[in-house]
């Protein structure tokens, strides 16, 4: 096969001349890639991901009709683009994924059984991964290729990624091969980055983050450099969508925040400038650093997973002094308001590997106010953030209980209600008991919907129930939550069981209701 | 009321004269205790609570039939003695306990609705405390009393405390007053702490620990002097119970478990002489610390909440260098033994507060293994600490998140059944549901019954649910939970939600069929 010719963009952006010499085309690599391989890719929140060579692949399995012929583990920081691994999915090539995803097909493939999914707090997936957790029946122990795209490779053979880190550098450390590609339709993120390795214990060591602009890492991935069996030139943009505009609910849910926020800092109990905010991907997040920029705060700071989009509202009405995440996912016009106005951000921001951003140990340290959105929320502030009707995985943990186990405020925003196919609030957000748990009632401070927010702080189960439904629940619902909690209440007070009163056998009945007719207000009474 | 006169012994632990000057009796502090009073006590699991105050109070509530009348909120690290907030909970003086508490009484006021209850995760109520959180709606926002043991007052004023460090940093900093009972029953600890006071953000601090012998704090507690309002001398020794001797279940548990280690050294993912050991309370974490000394295991460290008997003979053996912990809760001859050979264990021991021992900072950096027993497991690795039937809380979640979460390995360790009253393998500790959940699947790696251990790591639901019913289940229950899972799998592929299949509406029939039949083994097949 006849090697590409280096572009003098290309050029520019790798700077050790061995790694020229290793420039390729993505059939060149195929032969890395049987049936069964074990991949990593670089991106977080479909950013930052591998373009070309994933392409590839997809074509050539689909031009070859081997469609369940080339199955592969794949692993990736958190979701990649759905050009890439959504398409993959499609055409059966994906026979285990972890720790996170975002696509129909994916989604699909992993509730019906053909894919092996888990999810995994996504500040631990990369320790485990190095722990060796991942590989231990593999014959090497490794990830055998990890494809990871770059802005830029330096004299010493280290990468400087794009869009997001994530998982990065712990892919590959892990890597038995590595491919990169140099995207040279992105510009040179040089200097956005703050690097850090896992070590192993008994030689890890602290992360001396005391503020979210602390430096403590290198701008690049260092790499083993004979491990690179390519180098690949890519044009593709990072592939996102538009973001929605904030609804009605999302502004509600926001005001019910800001105006507790104003709140605990009135009962100093938050500082001015409040804590650094984590916000979560979706309407309601957007709404809430929307509002923030309709609020009193100024010199904020972000500590988080992902920037987007409004974050730069926030940073050019001067209110955001720094925001630190492990990728910034912005959508197509926001991106081009950030590289168009690239002086004006690049030191106000700094991205980390998910190791980093989402560490239990700098979320405590730092205070952070987190905030994310479930699938339900239960009388007792349990949150389920994965599985619909206990079962059915949409996307996967995240890094939700990263935040909302460690944060100095742990909140969950959700609308009150979901609409049913019949029902426009044919589903409570709030329930009796959470078909399945993956944040506990030990994590949550704060519940808030459309309707109000619960301060659950310092409450036993009983007073608990009591604030959330009356806060929170729908009036739809709010007589139907407030009947099964009296009945449990009375039923298992008597028993002497009553310190978190269910009733067993009928905690899911509003489930029924909705399965079996359509809406939970149709659920029978207890 | 006449002062005391101080004893020889109580000056010699004493040497701020001031504070000699505030020696008092515990019925000259009465009326710092009416009804409703926020009570911070020292402690941790039963060792280094306050006895003469508690005890004083509950002897005035007694004598006066004051049942009912005088009842207080309390806040400590953990559990007290039972001959004092068990006491108190049976004389009706117990509004609000947080965050555990061991004790038939306290128990039975928690489950029939006398006391306001809500445990929350060890390393994290000490700083919920310091956040205001628990004391928000008080006039004063502090706790209105903080009775502490102290075995010496030094010069400066700061105490050092006996046998638990706890939460006491925390519930003196936030004391609005203070009554110190000086133990002079007790050797005098000096020595044996690393304390360190938790700051607000943003100004918290790294943890720079590195190892389990490191020091990062000093030997006794700060306080502010002014705030003591008496000084009560005490000679009241720690109340503990005898251990209960390993029953077979426990020592085929520890056999797994010393096996997996071996195999995990082999294949290099451990060093040889381990890492950190967490250990909980009770036989089965005897029984693996017991099996450890019968092992080939050399060079142990522990770091882990509370230090028992069954250190004392690792350390004897010469296998375990160093343990460190919040507490060391021996038993009465357990205590003798290390009463009565000080000079030999007292630089292989550090106590520190519990938001150190239990710090998801450094249980995460040392690459802890963390071991716990919880009431029932499911079959994809979810796991109940405390509520029987989803309802009836035992004890609380104590440290078992703390350490599940953020330990390098997390392991659950339990029998696989438990007698019901008519069934002796009645009740199975691996259920399909469990009908509370504390620890999500997201956070264990290892199940681990008498009948074999399923290492869970890496794997999808479905393939966690097949080897925790075949490695872990009793016999008798392992067809019952295949066939819940064959039906809930094939059900749920077939909707298209199979990721982590359940009967959501018979998730919980085995518990239906204890309640109603005496047995789980009695469920009617799915």
């Amino acid at each position: 096969m006849v090697p590409p010719i280096a572009s003098a963009a290309l050029k520019a952006r790798i700077k050790r001349p061995s790694m020229l010499k290793k420039l390729c085309n993505p059939e060149d690599m195929l032969h890395h890639f049987p049936n069964g391989t074990y991949i990593g890719w670089s991106g977080f929140t479909g950013v930052g991901y591998p373009k070309k060579m994933p392409t590839f692949l997809a074509d050539h399995v689909e031009k070859n009709n081997l469609q369940g012929k080339l199955r592969y583990g794949l692993f990736v920081g958190a979701s990649s683009g759905a050009e890439t691994e959504n398409r993959w999915a499609a055409l059966d090539m994906i026979e285990r994924r972890s720790p996170h995803q975002v696509g129909k097909n994916i989604a699909k493939g992993i509730n019906n059984g053909s894919i092996k999914f888990f999810d995994k707090h996504l500040s631990m997936f990369p320790s485990d991964l190095v722990y060796g957790w991942y590989t231990k029946d593999r014959p090497t122990n490794k990830l055998d290729v990890v494809v990871v795209e770059a802005t830029e490779i330096r004299e010493d053979g280290s990468i400087v990624p794009g869009a997001s880190v994530g998982a990065s550098p712990e892919l590959l450390q892990l890597a038995d091969k590595i491919i990169i590609e140099v995207n040279t339709a992105l510009p040179n993120f040089s200097g956005l980055h703050d690097i850090t390795m896992t070590d192993l214990p008994p030689h890890r060591k602290p992360y001396l983050i005391m503020d979210v602009e602390d430096r403590i890492g290198t701008t690049s991935i260092p790499i083993d450099t004979e491990k690179v069996v390519g180098v690949i030139e890519s044009d593709y943009q990072d592939q996102t969508l538009p973001n929605a505009p904030a609804d009605e609910t999302s502004q509600q849910i926001a005001g019910h925040l800001i105006e507790f926020f104003e709140h605990e800092v009135k009962h100093g109990r938050l500082p001015a400038s409040l804590l650094p905010l984590q916000s979560g991907i979706g309407n309601i997040a957007n709404a809430v650093i929307g509002g923030l920029e309709h609020s009193n705060f100024r010199n904020l700071r972000v500590w988080t997973e992902v920037i987007q989009d409004t974050f730069l509202d926030l940073f050019d009405s001067g209110r955001l002094d720094f925001a630190t995440a492990t990728s910034i996912r912005f959508s197509p016009t926001g991106f081009d308001r950030f590289y168009g106005n690239w002086e004006a951000y690049e030191n106000k921001l700094l991205l980390r590997s998910q190791s980093v951003s989402n560490s239990p140990e700098i979320i405590k340290r730092l205070g952070v106010i987190g905030m994310n959105t479930p699938v339900e929320v239960d009388i007792y502030a349990h949150a389920n953030s994965t599985c619909v009707m206990g079962s059915r995985m949409l996307n996967g943990l995240g890094g939700s209980a990263d935040f909302l186990r460690n944060a100095k405020y742990s909140i969950m925003h959700t609308p009150s209600t979901r609409p049913s196919k019949t029902d426009p609030h044919g589903v409570s957000c709030i329930v009796p008991m959470c078909t399945h748990v993956d944040q506990t009632e030990h994590d949550l401070d704060i519940v808030v919907t459309e309707v109000g927010l619960a301060d659950v702080r310092g409450l036993s189960p009983r007073e608990r129930a009591r604030v959330i439904i009356d806060k929170c629940a729908h009036p739809v619902y709010r007589p139907i939550l407030q009947a099964y909690f009296d009945k449990a209440e009375y039923e298992c007070l008597r028993k002497g069981m009553g310190h978190e009163p269910h009733l067993l056998f009928n905690a899911f009945d509003m489930h029924r209701a909705l399965q079996d007719e359509g809406s939970m207000r149709l659920a029978k009474p207890w």
